[in-house]
């Protein structure tokens, strides 16, 4: 059998990998951080033991996280991205041509600087002249931040661990101030299955303080379920409003115009808990 | 840790659940059963160390086998299902008031039998008086069927042990014949990340027989990569020119009539292998 990485997604229930090298393994100041090789997956970046991205499914995540806020606002010039150090959100970003500057903003910066040695195919593009990438925290940053930006993208992990602060009240507040006027944020919000009253509770908290709350879902095999949830909140522009001509196109594997529209059309039992 | 149940869904790739008891675990004429009490999704039937079914997600499945083609055909009356002995799609069936008779078909008796036994949630329609139970080879009844079904749902297992007939374009002319002059079928068809190239052969093979042929999506997490698909094929009604009128209030917990059109939306990368 070899070497093989166990997650348990839940007490009771997990998935399960086999490994064929590990590059890095270790305690950062912030999270356990290791590199692997699996056989299925490619190279895949685990914190905390738990997977957060692989070369083979991360086109998933990343594009939906950038390209369904993305194209929602009509002309977004400057994004933040707090967390994804792994860069896959800032690639999709990057992909957009309005965008004159993108700023990542991720606590761990080993998580940056393994991720440009193992993981090349998805944080390439954190050199580009447009990105300013920053170690920080990202909560700090938004307190800090007025006014500044089109589009926030939260690609944090679970909220335990350094991301327990991205899933308050207080930090959505402080996005929405951080927001330009008629800005718009995008945050991963685990998922339906074992997490219902994670997504129930960041709807009502969202709700209180952006005008148009949505939820959209993707298909990610390495993630909890396989359904994983992320909530838009828009102080202006209504995602299923986008006109046609709004679209560009870009190259993509998941994403395209269809799937921005259909995403957010929830099973019931989902749907339920955005009520 | 306890017992532990593994499904290795590729060479290097599974889920693990908890057992918390084991109720049968036996060779049957066709197949190896359990049928298991997990921690995470209750009460599980496994077929070949396969999940096959589970109390917990099992309603995202017989949902979208039955409901999309008996709301894509106008008037169904006669069903017939081959395979799915565990009685999940007879009992979404049955909530079609227009179904005069649902014909069930599978080769084990034992997979019924223990279904009954322990899963009585979703077996529990088995005994209507418009159910027909029949204990037997699907692909022999479908080729002594002529012009007999509106709907035919194929709910077998893996193209592997006695549903490798299931998956051949002698199978699908038979259906045709089967069915009438303005029949659908549905069969499952595997998974799009693990299995593309089954998906392809597939729409390929049915394209050939039907004049329109359609692959849509849900999400399985017990299932492999979490996101499972189903090929229609039909003769005459198409999926996404459903009426308004046509749809019916009916109980579910995945389906609505959003998610009946939005299922058919599919990834890019999915999307190519229909192509």
């Amino acid at each position: 059998m070899g070497i093989w990485f166990t997650e348990k997604q839940t007490e009771n229930f997990g998935i399960t990998a086999k490994i064929n090298r590990t590059y890095v393994s270790e305690q950062t100041d912030f999270q356990k951080l290791d590199m692997v090789e699996t056989a299925e997956w490619g190279n895949m970046l685990l914190l905390d033991d738990m997977v957060m991205t692989t070369e083979k499914d991360e086109f998933v995540y990343h594009e939906m996280v950038a390209h369904i806020p993305l194209f929602t606002h009509p002309n977004p010039k400057h994004v933040l991205v707090v967390g994804g150090g792994d860069g896959g959100v800032i690639r999709e970003v990057l992909k957009h041509k309005s965008v004159e500057k993108a700023v990542l903003v991720d606590i761990d910066g080993k998580v940056i600087e393994y991720s440009k040695q193992y993981l090349p195919s998805i944080a390439g593009k954190l050199e580009d002249p447009r990105v300013e990438v920053k170690v920080g925290d990202g909560f700090m940053h938004i307190a800090e931040s007025e006014n500044a930006y089109d589009v926030i993208m939260v690609d944090s992990t679970e909220p335990v661990g350094p991301a327990v602060n991205l899933f308050t009240k207080g930090f959505y507040a402080g996005i929405s101030k951080a927001l330009k006027e008629d800005g718009i944020f995008v945050a991963q919000s685990d998922n339906p299955w074992f997490k219902a009253d994670l997504i129930r509770q960041v709807q009502q908290d969202v709700k209180e303080i952006f005008p148009i709350t949505k939820l959209y879902l993707a298909n990610i095999p390495t993630y909890p379920s396989g359904l994983w949830a992320f909530t838009l909140g828009s102080k202006k522009y209504h995602p299923l409003e986008v006109s046609e001509e709004r679209f560009a196109e870009i190259d993509t594997k998941y994403y395209t115009k269809e799937i921005h529209f259909a995403s957010f059309v929830l099973p019931k039992f989902v749907q339920d808990l955005t009520k």
